[in-house]
């Protein structure tokens, strides 16, 4: 999933470029790109689909050059997860026919779902669990998101409650084999800070990280049940899809969606639904705080990435200065001097700088809309 | 005076392009521009020397097309105002001479020495004063400084104390026709904030403004008495000056005079020196804290310079990004955010961004030197 703007992230991220194409850490491999990577061990690059913005199709092209093309599923409008990820779906459903066809084989396939723009700091571990997770759904009819084990008591991420084990309802049919596997209680929506601190104490909260792990059938069924209208409009097209003419129905019906996540619109309401906790080092790297939070930081709490910054009687700053390449290797990085201020974010991307304090930061979403009402 | 590098004004002016060469308000008119324009009904162009580094002189010539190229007095190194102000009276001398040769008249000179950094509100007013200390230092052998009647007890400037006009040694000759001027007690260093604050209740201290008003005689003779050792290197070029021989002699010889200024040289040790208080809207624009204090400001105090600037609960901060020509018209000026901080300095120009503290703005000459060493 590729398709968002990343808006709290401004004046990084942005309509034109948005956070998943970006080079964060300064390593040279923007967020998509190591997304992709990270799951190049599991999945052949042919398995691979990016949904995304019609807009971005050229970045990605260029981000991911050995990808297939006709891998990129571009959304004629923004409809949230669900439509997405129905979307992918009905083009997997094409992709397995096909391939049955040619090996007259009964195929099917098995889905992991995973935002372009979230950081995973164990690799290994993450593919484990992923591999953990195809095992389980291969065996199982049912939806399964990854939890993160909680290390603080974050409000900038929805809760999911797992049932605790030993209830009745809880147990997975082959609760042996996958007892890492739990069935979820309830999901939550992003608490105040009071709220998280009790799930945090309480143990039996995760974080839900948007990574999801189904099999073909098992989605398919799930979109058929909770999110009719969605299954009707993709029913309608299963002939096109992977066809010349998938374009054109997809931009004709995929604005007909309604506009709902695939957490509201299916996981909260289906019944099959585990959660397998996990703990690999995820951020879905929301906010600047975030990335403050991760990044490696001076003696006196501060971060700078992407210039050369000179902190004097400053604290737990976080400074990004973004060139968007118009700087010659010559001109060197940007020189910031930070003095006398504490837990800000100041950020410059293209024509804007921003100077917002850390504990604000959600006003940034207000910023870009003024920002957008002035470019006017 | 324009050799001046302006480090407090950092990162807009830099060596590269000190601070009397910036349009600082936007008006399309550098400080020097508006200085030299700022003389133009009392001194004709062919009158007006600037001395300067040689690094700036193709920048004046730019700047100040109808300027005769001779009138550049190029500084070889830094030597602080007194052997300024000596190259220019040296010169001035053989402006004379050439002069009177010509037309076998006797003839002399008065003289305003002018910084070409600082901001003068009331141009009118200003040429009167400058037009009263001409007359004054026509009919007497003193200098004369303009002293500024002080608004606030401003820590960034030095200070003049008058004597009392009821004493008797503070009566001028003339005293009817210059009533305005008055003998100086004192010059005082820039206060501590306390003593700055006594200097203003006590009604008899002035701002020194550094503009110096003297006719070449008076100046000659002071320079005699009180820097022999500045004198006697001029005296050696006397021939010199104004010929083809000039350059090579100042290059010799102009960096073998003290670093001095000319308050500490001569205006604090010679007898007949005096002030002509005055009100015309000054200001050395020493910091960006003057610059604030100067500009308009939106209702919450707030200054935004060169661009387009939004403050969000923030009061009292200075926001001026300068894109020194690199931008194209089209691309209009860069957009600021500013969020929950008050008083601050928000700057950026060329690579550098500051942020700091309004009050910790003495500590900017400290960025620069930490940034000119990690340019090494």
């Amino acid at each position: 999933m590729a398709g968002g703007i990343g808006s709290r992230f401004w004046p990084f991220s942005t309509n034109e470029k948005p956070k998943q194409f970006l080079d964060f850490f300064g390593t040279g491999r923007s967020l998509i790109q190591m997304t992709v990577d990270r799951f190049r061990p599991l999945v052949p690059i042919h398995n691979v689909l990016i949904v995304t913005n019609i807009a971005y199709r050229e970045m990605i092209l260029e981000q991911i050059p050995d990808l297939p093309v006709e891998n990129i599923l571009c959304e004629p409008a923004r409809r949230n997860t669900a439509p997405c990820i129905a979307y992918a779906t009905a083009r997997i459903r094409a992709m397995v026919n096909e391939q049955r066809t040619k090996e007259q084989g009964q195929r099917t396939a098995n889905i992991v779902v995973a935002p372009s723009d979230h950081l995973i700091l164990n690799e290994a571990e993450f593919l484990r669990v992923v591999q953990e997770g195809f095992d389980f759904v291969e065996q199982n009819d049912a939806l399964l998101t990854l939890g993160m084990k909680p290390t603080r008591p974050e409000t900038g991420y929805g809760y999911i409650q797992k049932c605790r084990v030993e209830s009745l309802e809880c147990r997975v049919v082959e609760s042996v084999k996958f007892k890492e596997v739990v069935k979820v209680k309830q999901f939550k929506e992003k608490p105040d800070l009071e709220t998280a601190k009790q799930y945090v104490a309480a143990g039996d909260y995760l974080w839900n990280s948007g990574l999801f792990i189904w099999s073909l059938k098992s989605i398919e069924n799930a979109l058929t049940e909770h999110l009719p209208e969605v299954a009707s409009i993709f029913a309608k097209g299963e002939k096109l899809m992977g066809t010349e003419q998938e374009t054109a129905f997809i931009q004709e019906y995929f604005p007909q969606c309604p506009n709902i996540s695939v957490d509201y619109g299916i996981m909260e309401k289906a019944k099959d639904v585990y959660v397998l906790p996990a703990d690999f080092g995820w951020s879905d790297l929301g906010t600047w705080g975030s990335l403050h939070e991760l990044s490696e930081k001076d003696a006196d709490g501060n971060v700078a990435t992407h210039c050369n910054a000179k902190f004097y009687n400053a604290h737990g700053n976080i400074v990004a200065l973004d060139d968007k390449g118009q700087r010659t290797k010559d001109e060197g990085q940007k020189y910031v001097v930070i003095e006398g201020v504490d837990d800000m974010i100041v950020a410059q991307s293209g024509d804007v700088l921003l100077v917002c304090k850390k504990q604000d930061e959600q006003q940034i979403r207000e910023f870009v809309k003024d920002y957008e009402l002035f470019k006017l």
